[in-house]
């Protein structure tokens, strides 16, 4: 590009952008991407369905990632006294979220947005939140281009939630230590047309992965493989 | 997996997670995870520079993303008018950012966050925003992993950025019609010890681009190819 340098100084022409659209990161990565949203109680199993899908992905070369809590708790969600620790006081009441409508419909608003954000990148991005609110799980998929969103609701009674209890969190619910804790005093609101269901009460993380898996084979997203199974 | 099914009720066992580390995500990408974090003046070329950095990332076979102004203004971090009708009032007033100092830094917190998910992803991502503020961007810096944060220093003279001036904001910034913006009114805060700095003024796109490959070659972020250049 010697001809756009004269004597040292690059003449003002517009420097003009090879970006890589969307079509060639899919293309490179072999598959599209999109967001597997995973909604349902907390012990209902979206976190382990989530990383068991998302294994199975990955060993067949698959770009993804998990988007759940433990991820973004800390840093893009970050909850006021983490803020207030490093950015002080007014970013911690303004931007800092805690467990309000409000702070919850931006929590699901926000990781919406960054999920949306891998999928441009072309990645399978799989998220992992109770998302117990229709209009916020509606609102990602407004957000996201037509065919992205593909929200999977893992299904299982409360009781079976509350006995498997993995983070004691049901307990502390009951014992009023907690509040607002869905399906204790805050609602779960069921999705009334997923694109998956699966009964984690009754079937195996990896049966239910490989009925995920099957999906996105029957809907283009990954290629099918040769040993393609029933969902 | 049958065994953990006894007459269709799972019993209770503790499912095991099967997760992809980040070690396993770099292995498949075949380069590891890091943000290039360019940072320069309006019209400096940050983004054009990010686009041609990213095409030739994205030639060689690296998972690649680019965050910029486009892609996170109207989602991750929508202005109080967007968010005020999609989501109301209290959205719009605590989670909308406008361009004061506390709305700049989280404006900053939260692309930093995302990047910082990108990297964990083992993507490769750029990230093209004026981040006029030291501050800003240490934070960005120490809220990484060590060594996934490379800051690109994109210099180039105001009068140049001025003359080019590819939006016309440096018109309306001198005519008063923007306020606070940076390099005429709002402090740029050059960057002490960035891992890379080229001048933008001086050397092609193309060129400047050559020279980020093959630091990150060196760096060993990336492998080294045959036809390895100068920097």
């Amino acid at each position: 590009m010697s001809d756009r340098e004269h004597g040292g100084e690059m003449v003002d022409v517009r420097w003009h952008e090879h970006a890589v659209s969307r079509a060639d990161r899919e293309r490179a990565a072999g598959h599209r991407g999109c967001v597997l949203w995973f909604t349902g109680l907390s012990g209902s199993g979206k976190s382990t369905l989530a990383n068991a899908v998302d294994r199975l992905l990955h060993d067949r070369g698959c770009r993804t990632f998990v988007l759940d809590g433990d991820n973004v708790r800390l840093g893009l969600n970050a909850a006021p006294a983490l803020l207030r620790a490093r950015y002080g006081e007014e970013a911690a009441v303004r931007f800092g979220l805690g467990f309000g409508p409000a702070d919850r419909a931006e929590n699901i608003r926000r990781v919406g947005a960054v999920a949306d954000l891998f999928a441009q990148a072309g990645t399978i991005v799989l998220t992992a939140f109770v998302s117990p609110y229709r209009r916020d799980r509606d609102a990602v998929r407004a957000m996201l281009a037509p065919g992205d969103f593909v929200e999977i609701f893992v299904r299982a009674p409360l009781e079976v939630c509350e006995r498997r209890d993995p983070k004691g969190l049901y307990k502390k619910a009951r014992a009023g230590e907690i509040r607002n804790f869905t399906g204790i005093d805050d609602p779960y609101e069921e999705p009334q047309a997923p694109e998956i269901v699966v009964d984690s009460a009754t079937r195996s993380p990896d049966a239910l992965a490989a009925g995920v898996i099957g999906w996105l084979e029957r809907a283009g997203t990954i290629p099918a493989s040769g040993t393609q199974r029933a969902p």
